[in-house]
């Protein structure tokens, strides 16, 4: 990667780390700065075209198989193995992993890696191409922080390495999973072993052969009287008897494959104990722990995703064989409205999740709760604004296989259901603010009090004491 | 101010200074923070009081006078004079001027500027009292930056003492004053004297008796080629003969005396050379000089009205007294779903305003057009939104005299149209962002050469050249 | 008006009755036809320029009195009066009582008085020129529908003739009244006297002198065991003694002079038995009557008041006076987008309110709830878009007094609130929807069995009974 | 279908024959009423079951075949062919031929079949099934309007009976051909033969084994000095040779096999002159009769998709076994919130495309262009945020195969950029609504004089001439 061709025929191109808003930029190291760099290249100038070779290589694969939808799941393409090959010979690994409280990883705060994952957001194929993707990612985090020796040898180390891949099973399709206390699966103690029952669907990358590991929440203690205790989280091989994938859901047409979402039954499934994560009853703990950084690398990729609408909208409006009505689209002003007004949205969201990425690097994800929240909320529907007037400039061919468009809406739209749908986050910030309603009436009311005050100091007719009572909710007195 | 009686009665109250966004951090001095709580302690406790005070004796000074329109305008509360001694001995003053470009005032950068800024929104007569209000702050930054020692004596000092006040008369009544190249206002030669013909309007703060000086927009030299070097800025004292105040204008019936909106006309009104600022024809390099740091002022001081609508919000859902079939509205799912989209709105634009903050003070106002651009435009449709939230919530209460909400919403409601309408803004931003289009089609293009390589050598189908054709806007060859 | 001069000088204007939506035309009879057209030529010709004189008048009563504020409250327009007496001479008066259930009106249906409706929405002034203005229009029901001999004799006589005017007093300030059975003035028998004690607020029309008659809810049986039998409404002539208006309230700053909204006082306020509405503790019932077509009077002057805003609207973006950037408004594209969406939104909302009254007449009120509700939601939004964009074409001119959009913006926005604010309206059509859930639910499980027979039927692998399962709540068994 | 149990089993069902919104009523026939009632019942007992047949008869033709996709579009499922016979049993055939211009059809008028489209919209298959269903349906209309004697017998009769397919092939990927005058495929005389040279897109329908017969739009006469006399359009039978089905696009997705949207290339393609539609030259006259009622079926059809995303919608938030936080969906308020606005939108949208309608039964589409294009605009953009809320209250399910919705949602999206984009509707609207822009300006200003008369009249002080010269753009002379 010595003489970059793409981004130097992009002539006055400006490197991504000049380009960092001016409020982040004491929060970027030099070296990170380089690395960034580094993944603007890497994904520009090797996973972008490699995107298009990716979904052929999975096309005749499909064809080949006397199954088609089993072929298309069972292939891996060979262009990823090629690049993450070369990821690492860049450097360009773990980046995810918070130099804070991980060792393992490439030693970058999550702010840094914030600005590297928005590029990342950019291709299909760049983020498992730097392993870091979903839900690799959140998962070795949890191996990290809650694992033991044994699952850390037997499981992380090969994760690290890119050599396997793993799953995080917790919705199920018989219940509201918007809220995790309703979730049914069983899991019961028979000697040494726990046995699992039930099903799971959105099993987000078990279509993959090579997913080999899945982190499971089910219910351990029914009859626990805090409804928060019932839970564990524990470790099912994927080849483990009675685990079967029923079938594979599809996104909006798309079928996502080999990562794909499954739906799987378990069928007394047996594990080990020591295949327990953290302890029996506490399956909240890890699942929380796991939604730190985690709950927003999907909205540091989202930015990018943005950023690449962006780049297709403005090839477009801008190509001279497009000219409806005599002018390319560019010439006409509620085009340009609609870059405007992306162009803001976009560059918000991004200081957003910046603020809330430092916000976890200042403390812990805990801390950043209401930071992260409405970056949840805020990232994904700016995102399907963008991408859809995109869409509209582009005519049929945005709703088409002919540009990226119509596959990132089709992502852009689950992340307003997974990690919990907006509503639930919404709901949360909600109360959260509600909480200072109280003080703020009296606070009100003490501001109002000083205002008679004052009316008496300058001599002014106080005309009623009704609004006053009105905040506070007394009740006025003739 | 020893004892703050107010913000303690609000039990838990965390100080501004702690309350910073954790990526705008590394720009806020400690000397910064201290003056940051001051401010909010000297608006919570003083100047939001004071706000009633202020429009009582506004009131009684028109009903005292024969004629209560012209009353109001006569009249100066005393209780803002009062404030300003307190603000001085607290050394909150002049805090708008920014370090890096000017010795006259507190030594603040934008950025920390911006975050007390935030807090003087919240009061209608805060600004005013810490002598940081508009228009003064703009004409200040032209005296300082372009005034002779003579002008700045005559007109600065007493302006930073807020001994006088200032308008800026610009806009003109019969022509699309959103483009300045419009105007038409005569200025003539006549001897060392220039001669002044027309009206203007919109000029903000000229109801004020204290009004003493007019920075004036005209053209002197309409037949120049260029059509940005017709126009001069020219100071003309209030009282010069031929200057007469025809009306003052109203903003949803709002007539914000004393400080107003003036309509006035200009009859061969002379004043000396010596006033010219900067140079004859060099208007608009003072107009946009002006339209600095200046320009987002209003966006900081909408960030603290949007909270002061926040806290209304959530004073009126929490009132006990108040429960639509049987409830607080608190406890109103669409409630609080309302006051989790404001939160999120704000606080992104919060983190807008104070980017392009920092942006300036990296560098000038010039390197931040685009992030001053952005946060015009972001910021008073994110306060409209909140505030007419907050007043919904409120019922009739809402849009009456009895909260802040309707007067606060009538002038965020300008600040759609002042410095120029928001589609104007846009535009230009949406112009600048299309100067990438001709690179990004080329990068996509050589991004999609190099997948048909790949397709080569990974021995796939190569389908249909249609694609990459069709972005570059070259035909099909069939 | 032998000689139309005004919209004769608009060349090739097509009359009202030309322009009646398709679908409507069926519900207009040739009488109402020349009706509404003649309601356009008086709205146009007489009533919009009468507007401005009507400001005017009540200005310079409120300047030539002592105190202004009362002077501008105590004044009645000569113009009014002038217009009323021209109305009657056109036959233009008591359009709104519908034929199908009151012989006291001109005979037509809420269709075609919807259509004329519409015309005087146009003007602030023409609703009370033919004597069809609120309150009394509601009121004047309450009196034709429940009133006794001796009621109608005194109060809905002189009303019909545009003697005297009236007032509706509901709303009070210290609780939640968009649920009305919170509200809490008392009302005591005392011998064959009813006592009130209490207060009101938003009593719209009570400022104005000529206002003789309030039509007051209260609760005279506190302790009914059902809550909506503890109210009763009876008549409370407005010089009744221990009545006091306590002040009047703004709407975002205008003062709506001379009738105003009452914040009004009941201190030991007696009236004899005989003044009762239709029972004690039957005042729901009144109330439930009296917004029959009542409410959807606002909708249909609504439609009008967002004609008059495009009209003004189109006026600006063609003035050849206002070029910003060389071109008049209408050329930028993203203008002439709004001019369509508000085009699409009126012509809409139209059909919408149409198609309500003609349901109303088909039946009755209680019929048409749901038709009802959704005028009452859709169309106060419909109009404050098609303002705002009206107003932003404006620029400055647009929030001022120089244009009538500021002060249709303030009425508007209140229509989201009286009458039960939006939300509330919103809860009752999601509510009634909702009950279709189960019956939906069955119906879908039915098309699923059948699904399944056919998948027999044909041979075809039958893969998953999960998702009936689910939509019918069912858990699945593996 | 003598005992209908599907609707039955919805106890309290009210047929679709009483749900007529009122104001429509008069425009429906006893006999269309019937037939409404038949189609609902047809619609929702038979077809609705049979749309997952025959989407997994599809799938398993793709998978029984060699290569997937082409096994996809060359199988045609059994089931659709049953569902026509008992259709035309039923009576429930080509209903969509106006009765006032055509004899072919069942006789209905476009009000009435646009009632009946609204359920075949609630099914993938029902308007085929009934022989209703784009682009046959325009297709016909071409024929019945245009056709010689011989064209008619070759293609009208077989399609009338539903025995063949056709396509309407316009739209190229290498032009911006939502400006129809850019199309560029070469149409060349060659003796008694027409020659045809290029590509079309989007060609849907093409996919289909039984689509016999393309009706294309060429460029006969590209150097015509009028721009819209450059083409023709002209009949092409699919398996003339040199007509090459390049590739089929996809949708989100989706393939929409059998029907499909084909690129199809034309090498060298040779017709006879007798295939001429109308005339040489004569192709946007031929194009734009073809937009008659056709242009709003769509819409009609979406009305009916929104009420089928309602009931679905309906259907989940009342599932007993969702109970996030302990209640149904339906007990939490913003989903309430969104039911109302669902349904409000519905409603209002239904009664602009049956005005629509009935202005076209009226006189002829030409008269309704401004109705046409107004639901042109406002179905899809309702039918896109009816689908969306209840896709986000199904989480993952929604956008899966397990809901119609994720579908419905895709053929949706298209709705915005058939028959031209939304953009250049609202500018057509925009433009002909700007066309009134002088005559109010005028009227404007005549009553404003009157006004200056009255003011005169009634002794007022005039203030000011300003308004007035402002609207008419004079200039104020001072």
């Amino acid at each position: 990667m010595s003489v970059p061709y793409l981004i130097n025929s992009d002539q006055g191109h400006i490197p991504a780390s000049q380009r960092i808003p001016t409020i982040a930029k004491p929060f970027v190291s030099e070296r990170a700065k380089k690395t960034l760099d580094l993944v603007e290249r890497f994904v520009e100038e090797e996973c972008v075209p490699a995107d298009a070779v990716f979904a052929q290589q999975i096309k005749e694969a499909g064809e080949a198989h006397e199954h088609n939808v089993a072929g298309r799941f069972e292939s891996h393409p060979q262009v990823i193995e090629d690049l993450k090959k070369k990821a690492q010979e860049l450097g360009l690994w773990n980046m995810f992993l918070p130099a804070n409280h991980f060792k393992e990883g490439a030693g970058f705060s999550n702010l840094e890696y914030g600005l590297m994952a928005e590029y990342l957001g950019k291709s299909g194929v760049a983020s498992e191409a730097c392993n870091c993707a979903a839900p690799d990612t959140g998962n070795m985090e949890v191996f990290a922080k809650y694992g033991t020796q044994e699952q850390k040898d037997k499981w992380l180390k090969p994760l690290l390495k890119g050599e396997i891949r793993s799953a995080f099973l917790m919705t199920e399709p018989q219940v509201a999973s918007s809220d995790a206390t309703n979730i049914e699966m069983s899991m019961v103690k028979e000697g040494n072993e726990w046995v699992l029952n039930g099903q799971k669907w959105w099993s987000s990358g078990a279509g993959d052969k090579r997913c080999k590991i899945y982190i499971v929440m089910a219910k351990s203690d029914p009859n626990n009287s805090s409804k928060y205790k019932q839970q564990s989280v524990i470790l099912v091989p994927a080849d483990t008897p009675g685990v079967r994938i029923h079938r594979m859901l599809s996104v909006m047409g798309f079928d996502d494959a080999p990562h794909g979402h499954g739906h799987i039954y378990f069928d007394n499934v047996r594990v080990p104990e020591s295949n327990m994560i953290l302890g029996a009853g506490r399956g909240f703990e890890v699942v929380q722990g796991r939604l730190g950084p985690g709950r927003i690398h999907h909205a540091m990729r989202s930015i990018g995703a943005a950023e690449k609408a962006m780049e297709w909208f403005l090839a477009r409006i801008n190509d001279p064989a497009k000219k409806p009505f005599g002018e390319t689209l560019s010439k006409h002003g509620i085009i340009l409205e609609r870059v405007a007004k992306s162009r803001i949205e976009i560059d918000s969201a991004r200081l957003a999740v910046l603020n809330a990425a430092a916000k976890i690097d200042e403390g812990d994800a805990k801390a950043a709760l209401k930071e992260i929240a409405e970056v949840k909320v805020e990232v994904p529907k700016m995102l399907m604004e963008v991408l859809d007037r995109a869409m509209q400039a582009y005519g049929g061919a945005g709703v088409s296989q002919d540009t990226p468009l119509a596959k990132m809406w089709s992502s852009g739209r689950t992340m307003r259901i997974v990690d919990g749908p907006d509503e639930v986050h919404m709901l949360q910030i909600g109360r959260n603010e509600n909480k200072r309603g109280d003080n703020l009436r009296k606070k009100i009311n003490a501001q109002q009090e000083k205002s008679k005050e004052l009316y008496r100091k300058y001599g002014l007719k106080y005309e009623d004491p009704l609004q006053l009572n009105r905040i506070s909710g007394g009740k006025s007195k003739l």
